[in-house]
């Protein structure tokens, strides 16, 4: 039996859910070693010796030594967890996206619940009560025709989510960092400048940008205070896009409607396996929709994205350009 | 001042919803009446006989003489409820539609509360559960892009739930009674005879269709059979297009795997203000979503409701042809 062409070491929980398909495509052409225990790294210095690709969310200067490293494939799209001071000269990063038809269903699932309030319809109705409030006119909803969808970013994950709320008929603005063309083309486009003038409009604001320097603490005092009381916040991007105090304050006064909140400021970690996602208790308010980091967990999003990283795989044995390559920028 | 050119009376929820629309559009021009007690007609046999336009979902013989009538208008699209052999000689019926956006929405709220279980998922986080079982290969959930919906009748309802599940990347099939031009065309297309072929294939059915001999008990023993075991109903049309026994049957046997249900079997009357909505006992199932006849319950119905029921009635003062006039069927 031929030795494997390529050594892979796979961390994090949504590396190893590629394991399979990885080995189902490569066979015995990869070698592949899941990284145990990711707070204990060191243990498995060898394993990070022999990599030759690292599939992993995180890349940083207390890692063991990976000389032989010529590949960190992210099994995701944030680059918020890579050190790109610390990856070796000569050794590429790519990142992988694919996430954004769970995370746009997931939005459209908040907006719509928001909406149409089916399970507190549902509630009541199952209890026996045939109230005709639903018809008078203070119980009369609203609709998301004409309502205005304003997205944070407009990237894979904003166009995605306004493919959707368009056929819904919402109207759709958005600001970016590289306005560029756009499929949908929003109603409206600003750079992160003219965030405050999106707030003012918007019915919906969906929070899917980078972290990065510049969106870090983006929705502040200033721009959180800009949104509609009736409106509602939606973030499937980073915590810290939005400043945790100001937030959690507008929340509990009711200055703004509500939140689904999918990312946070707190995470597991070894030393606290599960905290409170908050500084602040988000999980006292009732206007909040919490969920642990899931928007973009589907089964579809683990098919395409090793599909994409089996095929960088390939082309890196072949020497032929890598996909969605972010570091070094240009070659 | 002038008499009225038009004596109008008003009768149910929804007619006396749009009383305020109809008098700020028309002032004094219209005499509007509203039924006070639509169980006992008989005691405002005085408005019934002035009456020159009634604005109701229901007329049949038993209503008092109605001598100087030119125009029952439905504030509804359901004619099941009008009894056309009891329609006086020269007496025009019109109804109105206006309810797909929020129908739709409805709809597409209910399959995106399944797919995403945001409700559920809120719960378990928001109770300090940060368990990574959403990111393990039993826990991943589907999408909707690339299922397919089934629309059993595609008129503007059926239209209107297929745009917004096509943004989806859902693939759309559809039986119908009168084949032509559609938008969005779906990408199957049958007469009822096909159903069988519709309910094999879907992952949500949508049923759609009027209530008539043709669809009454449509969905049926042999039909209903055919539907996947992972498959949802969603009913927002007529109860009665769907068997209730072989519907409650299959649902707590969990032949299928659940229902959205705004539509009835048994509905508030006189005798019985607030029954169960079914013989058979929904509310006791925990795979069925049950709401009260109210998917369309939107501001906006009411008012692109009256707003068409205004432009008939000053149509009807002009003596120019009516919108939607359903009865006579050609003039």
């Amino acid at each position: 039996m031929a030795e494997p062409a390529l050594t892979v070491l796979l961390a994090g929980r949504v590396a190893k859910l590629g394991a399979p398909l990885l080995r189902q495509h490569f066979g015995a052409r990869l070698a592949l070693v899941e990284l145990q225990d990711e707070a204990a790294a060191g243990a498995q210095a060898a394993d990070f010796a022999a990599a030759e690709v690292l599939i992993a969310t995180r890349f940083d200067a207390t890692l063991p030594a990976m000389p032989r490293l010529q590949l960190i494939q992210l099994p995701g799209a944030g680059l918020d967890d890579i050190d790109f001071a610390a990856v070796p000269v000569g050794c590429r990063v790519c990142n992988a996206f694919e996430h954004a038809i769970g995370i746009s269903e997931y939005v459209m699932a908040a907006i719509l619940h928001w909406t149409v309030s089916l399970p507190a319809r549902h509630a009541r109705f199952k209890g026996g009560d045939w109230s005709g409030d639903v018809w008078q006119p203070g119980g009369l909803r609203g609709e998301l025709a004409g309502k205005t969808l304003g997205c944070i970013g407009y990237g894979t994950i904003g166009q995605a989510v306004a493919a959707r709320a368009r056929a819904f008929g919402m109207r759709i603005m958005a600001v970016t960092r590289t306005p560029r063309p756009f499929a949908p083309e929003p109603d409206w486009l600003g750079g992160y400048g003219l965030t405050e003038a999106l707030l003012e409009a918007a019915d919906f604001v969906v929070v899917a940008c980078p972290l990065s320097a510049e969106t870090r603490g983006l929705l502040g005092p200033l721009y959180l205070g800009a949104m509609r009381p009736s409106a509602y916040l939606i973030n499937v991007a980073r915590g810290p896009v939005v400043d945790e105090d100001v937030l959690f304050e507008a929340l509990q006064a009711g200055r703004i409607a509500g939140a689904a909140l999918d990312v946070w400021y707190r995470y597991p970690s070894a030393a606290d396996p599960s905290p409170r996602p908050g500084h602040r208790p988000f999980h006292e308010l009732d206007n909040v929709l919490m969920t642990p980091h899931c928007s973009g967990a589907t089964e579809g999003l683990i098919e395409r994205r090793f599909a994409l990283i089996a095929d960088n795989l390939e082309r890196l044995l072949a020497g032929r350009p890598l996909r969605e390559q972010v570091h070094p920028a240009a070659e």
